[in-house]
């Protein structure tokens, strides 16, 4: 049996899904021979730890009932350099502008000698390159297929199972909350202010829903797998963004009528990064409803492959954390 | 450098579609460590043999000269058991009555400690348990991702991408000619004889069109997942089987008038195997057109993941047969 000792930074909704999946997937995890005890859980107010490994369903009943897990009033990064373990899970919140606490956490956690999973997008904006290169000189893993279409498998289906398969383009619908807006516009011939209440809501927009609804997030993505499929070196100011705020009603209806619909769409390529509002065919995959993420790759061998799935949800993200974990200690 | 000696065994489309692809991605190979050597390719007049490694250019244009590659009166078998090499890529002809050569060359190159990669689906629809015991209890390596759709991932992505994830449930088209009959039959109000002929003419179905329009080639598909995704022990036998020659253009029409489409849908779980034309709404990512095959899987964390892509074609399924391949040795 492998033991696997980690941390998880960050306990919002993603750091308590990951809690959920380990005690959820204990046997099967077993089963192969990993066993995995988080040693600390740290979130905004401070931290948990215990070297012989935490009771992770006490650990969620206390963030539920008292709004924190902390007993220790240390950092990320204070546990990071100070308890003894392997890997770190970071969920922390993705901040774009500077990278914010994740990206530092990154940083300590691969000088410190420690792989990392995470499902936060903002450092990999920002410094992708910088943070892989740290990673592969101290021999660490790094992986992060959660940044990128919650559970649909994406980076890890172009680098593993279509290894070889040299990738052309990527081309899809990678933020769920902009296509749960445009597909309920059209249904209900209602305006974007009227649907974005609708939407923050149901808890499908945030308060704030800037970051979803201009592109922002999908322009994030596209980075991600610029960097991470097409061995690009690009930051967040190298994509070309329109978001959707702009699209009325009418424009939705006369695509309807000439059998299109408008959706936002990102695309990369070697050479090209863009979001934006495009007409796709109402019998194309790309013209998926709801809140659904759908990705079609274009490859060199195997023609076009898509890949649908659902974009977020901290049980779904999770399990993306989770097959980044087997991935790294299967073979070890 | 990791040198990687095999055999070609089959040396029809698919087989040369192998050779193409191991001389496309030579380079690539060599960037990731692996030197593929050909030191075999058989076809049904016989077998070319070089220890040293065949020149595979000269190999494709004799097949396409002379219609065969064989320089030598010699059998698959007897390549397996006589020629040193530690991998056999087998590309026979599918026979799901007994499992034709295909199912002794699998044997016999389990029997002889060569892993083995294959696209043949009929050994694997009679004997996957027996087969399957016998390649781990040997120490060795038996992948078949090119045996369900095409360059579709779908085996690799369930049990590697999804690793962790229970897949509850998978449902799809995995029929590429079905879905091409389907499709014709309603676009242009035609009957089923009509558009039969049209498929056969294009290339798109068989001369003996029975193995798939029957339904036949879906359940071997459906035998393949439930064993190797749900770890059952199922063969042909267990499948309740319904194919499309019944289905009329007025039972199209009507369910069009209903926003629906029918559809050859193939479902396992581990209660049910099943292969029969249902009705799919219109707007179902199930009720993709044209030649293309879909799947669907219903998993216990990340919801329905579906993946879509080309279901045949040489360069395809050599991809897949490419991508079992660095799977086999990456870690090596």
């Amino acid at each position: 049996m492998k033991k696997i000792t980690c941390s998880i930074l960050g306990f919002g909704a993603i750091g308590q899904g990951v809690a959920e999946v380990l005690l959820m997937k204990k046997e099967y995890l077993e089963s192969i021979g990993l066993e995995v005890k988080v040693v600390a859980i740290v979130d905004s107010k401070g931290a948990t730890v215990n070297p012989e490994g935490l009771n992770l369903a006490d650990c969620l009943s206390r963030k539920r009932i008292r709004g924190t897990v902390a007993l220790e009033n240390i950092s990320g990064i204070e546990v990071i350099r100070s308890v003894d373990h392997e890997l770190v899970i970071e969920t922390t919140p993705t901040n774009i502008k500077t990278g914010g606490v994740g990206l530092q956490n990154m940083f300590a956690a691969f000088q410190t000698g420690k792989s990392l999973i995470t499902s936060n997008k903002g450092p990999l904006t920002l410094k992708y390159r910088e943070l892989m290169t740290t990673a592969k000189a101290a021999g660490l893993e790094f992986r992060f297929e959660a940044t990128v279409g919650g559970s649909m498998p994406i980076i890890n289906l172009a680098n593993e199972v279509l290894a070889g398969n040299k990738i052309i383009s990527i081309k899809g619908i990678l933020n769920g909350t902009c296509n749960y807006i445009l597909t309920r516009m059209l249904e209900e011939r209602a305006s974007y202010t009227d649907i974005l209440a609708e939407s923050i809501e149901l808890g499908i927009a945030e308060t704030d829903p800037t970051y979803d609804v201009e592109g922002i997030d999908t322009a994030c993505k596209l980075v991600i797998l610029a960097n991470a499929i097409f061995g690009l070196d690009t930051t967040y100011k190298d994509v070309e963004v329109t978001g959707i705020t702009k699209i009325t009603p009418e424009a939705l209806e006369m695509a309807n009528e000439n059998r299109h619909v408008i959706k936002l769409i990102g695309e990369v390529s070697k050479e090209r990064i863009e979001v934006a509002p495009r007409l796709v065919p109402i019998n194309h995959p790309l013209a998926v409803g709801g809140t659904l993420n759908i990705a079609s790759l274009c490859t060199e061998l195997a023609g076009e492959i898509t890949v649908i799935g659902k974009g977020a949800g901290p049980v779904e993200t999770a399990s993306a954390i989770l097959s980044d974990l087997i991935a790294i200690y299967k073979h070890s």
